[in-house]
């Protein structure tokens, strides 16, 4: 850590200063220059927070030479990391998989005839909402418990692995058969059921928040791999901006910057992002272009329903021919 | 609800469209226009999704016309609601409190010093961080459990009483002595914990997330008061923006326009908000003419140590001056 | 147009409100319905400020039902437009070119070798600033009107058109013989600017304001094409958003949403979204995935010098493979 | 200047960066810590271009010690700095004005009738608009030139000095007896402008663009006192967020935290920022309590025009009261 001061300090405040990291318990090295003085920090400078010092009168501003990020940091484990979800289905290291479904698990028929549709399609696993996150208490919250029953029937019956999301730690043990466990935007610094995530040893896929900076995001990964659960898959969805003709603003840089940064696999949802049927398709090849180690796609279950075109979810035959231009961008990229 | 329908939508598609409504068990109004089509909806449209409307290709926008929140909503309890916290403090209709203390309880000298110290600057509660959200799994998370038990220490010293922030509803019981609850800003949509708090009846001091809109942050209203608890108390802390040299975007307009939208009360935190010492102050005071019906203010443990001038917390002396201040604007915006 | 009145309003103060859109000459077409009433407006509302509308108390909302746009609209110029630049270059319509370039113009020597190695890599117009639009009045304002001879100079030299931006309608006949005529994010909204335009019949690249909606660029676009110019090139060059590891956040979505709405060519610029070199490759491959008509890169002038590796730049051998690559991705979203 | 270097660069590296930075004329101050290399620049660092640098893979970060501003610069200029209008309106160092009149000028009649309401209600000035920024081309552009003539007459009727917005230097000329010039949110980078603006010796007002950084508002202020004029009055109107209930965000803490960076007059202008009425008044009483040297308001000229309550603009009558508490407020803040 680094702690630039303003000109015109004295030597008192320097000392004053260099005894408070002392005190806690981080060695000091200051370097006078010609017109200003840099302190650097060395030791676990955890403890010390940059906020603070930056709002001290004497301190123009301090910065993390080493980002607070360790297991998720590129730097300390260079190679790629592959996230494994079941036989023939992985993310990261040159794996790349797809993931559709519907919004909610509705009924056994809905889930079961999307899952066979996602699945002749070209979908590796399923994703399906038990436990849904609505905006409004009115709103229909999901099958919760029964979601999930309803999704292992369609895993048994296609072969699937499936993807759902969890909302609150006391729901963990519904999740015991789930194949990879979704943390939700809204849930991306819900610390404390990121805590009890890194106690399993379940594949996380993890959602970036909307208001997230992507360093958040890799810290928000930081509290599961420190808690021992390195199987985490980071998911950018697309964040909240002034534009409202889609409903959020897909950051498909966050792929390539993230993969800079990080050696965890990153997949993009382009469904949730632009809330547009229309927009999925170009978003997700998009994605496929910048890097990304799998997409995970919103498909709907009645195809005949003319109502739904246009909505944020695939048909199950526009997904068909979806996963056929993934394979041709893939193609070009590659090498 | 309405659903303005694009130019040009035929009479089959309307009556599909129609068909659907029913499905939903909501009635129908068509009416025809010279030059377009526009279907009033009535009954319950809560199950209705109007983005899966905005999506359909015949839907030129779908809105409801009558806002999603009831319980929270100032159209159907037209006087201001008054969250009263215990004899002599509380929040709303006309009464004004503060409530000021540390960032986090550090321990039982610390907090029972700046309890002392906000008292007689003119606090009526005293807040300090048990449970802490931290960005980073290394960073202190708080003393947790012994937190609290120090605060209600430093509520029998001085008779204050205690708002501090709960993060996870598996630690419910330890609040069971905690005068107001926060939910912070990243667990502003955590439902399941919103949903564990409206089956309490303790006043829940419920903070606005970073990039959450005002409508949304009275839905996690409805989703308390949905469950029987009607005692919220709405808390501006600040939105996040381009902005760097303050922390976040500090929205006073927030304050008038929940007002008119709610009858709940409506606090500021200038502290987090800026992020800064000196900008603090200002902040309060403005937040007063506004309109808000408390304010919240950090004051640190050692006003001798120098150190600490500058970081977004006053010294308890500082706080005394704007106690006085406050004062002095809540009585030139009176009648 | 379409009022919605809120609940409970009254026939006089509709009768008012129907009597003031009269004076506005706007014809009305009132809906009763049965629990609120809806106001159809036909005629020119381009007079009536929705603005104001929405701000009456007794209107609940005022929407545009044809976007404000009409040159620009698709709706009525469902063909894709096509700017053609010069023999062999254009823009949109199936035909894609990519614009390189150094950021500013420095010397006749760099200008010419840069043209000389984009042209090389694949380049088909040369992009390079005479005109620097700098936050600060101490940076380097651009060599101006010597600048465009130096551009001039190498299009002789290369036979690349040339792009270059202008930054004030007075500098207008120093744009005589440049091709295409960038107008840069801040200027977006310069309405003079922008109608003096409009009198030419240049090809204009109108870059997005670093704040503005797609609406709001299409908008800006409209007042180039009022006046007579429909040679207008829409170009994402990335909004500012609260993300701080790049630049700006680059919205690829912007791409198929804009060609939904309008029936201009879209250009991507990914160099200034991005600020980072090792983002600009994945992020133009991303680009033409998403369908854009263009590409514009920033390639400096001295590939020896290590010391500009990782800036924004990318050298021209970098460029020549992008250059490749963007062939495959086109050839696989091709048919 | 403070260049940071990453870890285990090689002594090579640091000489070539070295040289490099020679070779831009400014001198170099190395110093190698334990664990890190930090290189102070000093001399004239305006050429050097952060953004390269940081781009740099072996520079962990650069940053400007001292502001890039120096003529708005409060360290350079402790004083607070008054900007005098004519006889008895100022605004800055104790001084304060309030700023009133409607959107747009559009006749005698009307323009006169407000100005005689505003100057009874309490206002110091009279704003109007003339050339009117639209964001589109269909909508009214403003009387212009005819505009500016009858705020002169207004003036002359009244004795109050005239502020409005200037869109273009080429129509200085026609703003020669206009008292205050307006920049407005759109021009605050329209650098060739504010250049112009810099050779006149009026008041210029410049508003803060939607996404500007208040660094960058005072980057604008520099160009213009950089020409030579200093009478920059700065002025915050709002950013755009994805709040959607008001129009923007009113940045408040901008009033204190431009006066520690500056030592130029603050105004705040609530009624472009909110878009409603009902908010004005609140904001304003906020915005004086926050420290702000002025406030601007728009009045408009129907008061009998029911049509009109709640649209952004407040009734004379409505701002006669808002003046008397706006006076309250700046009471109880003095001393």
């Amino acid at each position: 850590m680094v702690a630039i001061l303003k000109p015109g300090v004295t030597d008192a405040q320097i000392e004053s200063l260099v005894r408070w990291f002392c005190a806690k318990g981080v060695e000091t090295h200051v370097s006078k220059g010609k017109y200003q003085t840099i302190i650097g920090l060395i030791g676990d400078t955890s403890k010390i927070d940059t906020d603070l010092l930056e709002g001290l009168d004497i301190i123009e501003s301090a910065k993390r030479v080493t980002e607070p990020f360790k297991s998720a940091n590129r730097k300390f484990h260079p190679e790629d990391s592959t996230v494994k979800v079941c036989e023939g289905v992985a993310f990261g290291g040159g794996a790349f998989s797809i993931i559709a479904g519907p919004c909610s698990v509705e009924s056994s028929e809905q889930i079961i005839s999307v899952a066979e549709g996602v699945k002749a399609g070209g979908a590796d696993a399923l994703r399906g909402g038990a436990f849904k996150p609505r905006t409004s208490p009115y709103d229909f919250q999901g099958l919760r418990g029964e979601g999930i029953e309803l999704l292992l029937q369609a895993k048994e019956k296609t072969g699937l692995p499936i993807v759902t999301e969890i909302m609150d730690a006391q729901h963990l043990e519904l999740f015991e058969n789930v194949d990879v466990i979704q943390v939700g935007a809204r849930n991306m610094q819900n610390f404390e059921l990121l805590k009890e995530l890194g106690k399993t040893d379940k594949p996380i896929l993890l959602k970036r928040g909307l208001a997230n900076t992507l360093k958040e995001l890799l810290m928000s990964a930081e509290y599961i791999m420190a808690g021992g659960n390195e199987k985490v898959i980071l998911c950018e969805r697309g964040i909240r901006t002034f534009e409202t003709y889609t409903r959020n603003t897909l950051d498909l840089a966050a792929v390539p910057m993230l993969k800079e940064l990080s050696h965890l696999p990153v997949v993009v949802d382009p469904s949730h992002a632009t809330g547009r049927a229309r927009l999925v398709g170009p978003m997700a090849l998009a994605a496929c272009a910048a890097g990304a180690d799998g997409i995970m796609i919103e498909v709907h279950n009645d195809p005949e329903n003319a109502l739904c075109d246009g909505a944020q979810s695939l048909t199950p035959s526009q997904f068909a021919d979806l996963c056929a231009q993934i394979r041709k961008v893939r193609e070009a990229i590659a090498e």
